[in-house]
């Protein structure tokens, strides 16, 4: 299979962000020929020894072999070399999966010298297809003698990891740590099986802070229910979910030990904030997207009620074809609203498309302009916010619209 | 809004069923101006005394005003008329729902001649909108002086309840209750917004039987239980769906007092036979559907558990786009299989589409043919089976394909 020449997303940001070196990390990217043929499918990022790993991987109940490997290693924590190819999930592939993943961290810690059990590996594409994990033979020493720290190698990485994605995705931040200066970059790639838990097919950020193992995972966990727990495309949740931080301890700062030290703060934030980022990506190139849509529920019993009220809405085929039509269609709200099947009072509702309240105390607003309302929907970004009027529970995520071309990419994927 | 030019949906029964008259019931229909224009969007029927009324309605929180009137009649249980109309659901519409279904009733019950509270009343169309009632005025009069028993006026009935449907949805039974033959007729639309529990935006069953409330109720309960609540076409709940048994008993038989009484055992039969039939064709008019699609799962730890896991295929974008590209794309079954949270071992899955099975002991079938799957996926009615291994539960559901036929329909309903 060749990758479809889609074109991209609007949604996607005009520019990229050149990501700055974080000491420790060196990225390249190979051509292993996996499923895709003319582009890179294989992204090899070498770790300084001392790097700490924390990960946070999806909830399926048949996760892939790569995710299961990533779980027994973490049992160590400590990583030296990171492995993802496209193309391939290596999900459902039974006792050749498991093969798959051993001879990838073989030749990984062969090619880096290192342990294999420090090896990482994430593997996103097809389902139920053996990996032909024997093409990194060579291609992985390969990538260890030709690794960078350039911004255009952060670029390459980011495009390696694409699937159906039409835009690369990478973010970066930074903070300070007891007054070093630390950096946080990132990369992800969505497309489609996009929802909680977790969002993202594969995200991976790295930093040349020095964390303890126990901090670097409860930073990430934290940071992952509010940015990537928050993001749907479809609903759908993949089988290879997989969030990983990588912390160098390059910077030179005292390594903290627990994520709750004042001293994290300024790092927490910018980590957070990194995270978000990254996840609003995954929604803008979500498949077939033309709108980007924000989710608020406000009023609610609790922040947990309104997260699965916000999750009906933003998950509901008739709301987010509604929004690909432009269409100001407030009933469907209400009925997700009323499927969710939380606590809800129907005649203390009220519903904003943008700035416009439409609906108020369970009934059409009196006020209500369609023709101001329209105008919210026709915008490239759309904010649909519901309060319930029961409480202070709130909750926000972000998805996008279901277009014709969800229908497309996803009708004829394998073929 | 004129009601789209649609054509019949690809799975449509090619002839319908003439239904025989019902003792005790008459019908008619008429145009009250609702929404449409040039067709029929009222159904009047006409209920005998003694007629008892049995009824199961959406779970949603925020139901329409006519599912909270038709709870509240159903404490009298007595029915004399039933009014429906289309192009309107009088839901989210606050104190004027609540007085657009006082006044249908106030209308209905003086052309009737019964009382208000012997009114059921149904809406389906647009959310939000509020009812004009008062165009029922004169017409629901001449509804009662029109209505008729034979064939030709079940089937203008059926057609007055559509939305989005593209065929009528009718079906009938016979059964024999100590001794004396009883009829069981169905009307039912669909077609979009269809999920359970309930699965149907609208069906009414009328039969001559005599029943209890009790037997009536309970019977219906348990018939919707494997009919409609197996039955999803977007997994969106309406605010609107109700199922509702008439039983007028003027057949004649003994009136039964217990749904369990042996001698409602062959009517049982007929009955839940007949809400398989209805629940089935509103999944073959599903918005958009080319592909009329079972999930079967079995081997579940509960039949509960296994019900679940259906439903999570069944809602599953990323299969239903895959029937709609007929792509036996099983890696995505087992996606959904992980998603639904429930007890499931990668390694003791195995997947049929059709006959043909394609994945067995947590990876691919070593002798699966992807010409034998795909020769499958062509036809316009794909079976996806599904052994999880470990018990014996096991579920059934009905669902089809999403196309772009479902994205045309929604992203341009209310303009």
């Amino acid at each position: 299979m060749s990758s479809k020449p889609s074109p991209v997303s609007p949604l996607a940001p005009t520019t990229y962000p050149d990501l700055p070196p974080v000491a420790g990390i060196r990225l390249a990217t190979a051509q292993a020929g996996i499923r895709y043929s003319g582009r890179t499918d294989v992204l090899y990022v070498g770790l300084e020894p001392g790097t700490r790993a924390a990960g946070v991987f999806t909830r399926s109940k048949c996760p892939s072999a790569p995710v299961d490997w990533c779980r027994d290693a973490l049992a160590n924590g400590s990583a030296r070399a990171l492995v993802v190819n496209s193309g391939n999930a290596n999900a459902f592939t039974g006792r050749l999966g498991r093969e798959a993943v051993a001879l990838t961290a073989k030749i990984a810690a062969e090619a880096a010298g290192c342990a294999e059990d420090e090896v990482y590996i994430a593997s996103t594409g097809v389902i139920g297809e053996p990996l032909p994990a024997e093409r990194f033979e060579g291609v992985l020493a390969d990538c260890v003698g030709r690794a960078q720290d350039g911004a255009a190698a952060w670029t390459e990485a980011a495009r390696a990891i694409m699937t159906t994605d039409t835009f690369p995705k990478l973010a970066t931040r930074e903070a300070t740590i007891g007054g070093t200066s630390v950096r946080i970059n990132g990369i992800a790639k969505g497309a489609g099986m996009i929802a909680p838990d977790m969002a993202t097919m594969l995200a991976f950020v790295f930093t040349d802070a020095a964390l303890s193992r126990g901090a670097a995972q409860a930073l990430l966990a934290q940071g992952a229910n509010d940015s990537f727990n928050c993001v749907t495309v479809d609903g759908d949740t993949s089988t290879s979910d997989t969030l990983m931080l990588f912390a160098t301890g390059k910077a030179g700062n005292a390594e903290v030990a627990r994520a709750d030290d004042p001293a994290l703060a300024g790092f927490k934030a910018a980590l957070d904030d990194l995270l978000i980022e990254l996840a609003q990506l995954v929604a803008r190139d979500g498949e077939g997207a033309r709108k980007f849509v924000t989710v608020k529920v406000g009023g609610a019993e609790s922040d947990a009620s309104a997260h699965r009220i916000a999750l009906s809405i933003a998950n509901s085929p008739l709301v987010k074809t509604a929004v690909a039509g432009e269409d100001a269609n407030w009933g469907r709200v209400v009925m997700a609203v009323g499927k969710a099947g939380e606590p809800a009072d129907r005649d203390r509702l009220a519903i904003w498309f943008g700035d416009v309240r439409v609906a108020v105390d369970g009934a059409r607003d009196p006020s209500y302009s369609e023709e101001a309302a329209s105008d919210v929907m026709r915008r490239p970004e759309v904010e649909i916010r519901v309060d319930l009027g029961l409480g202070t529970g709130k909750a926000r995520v972000w998805t996008c619209d279901l277009t014709k071309g969800y229908i497309e990419i996803n009708g004829d994927y394998r073929s």
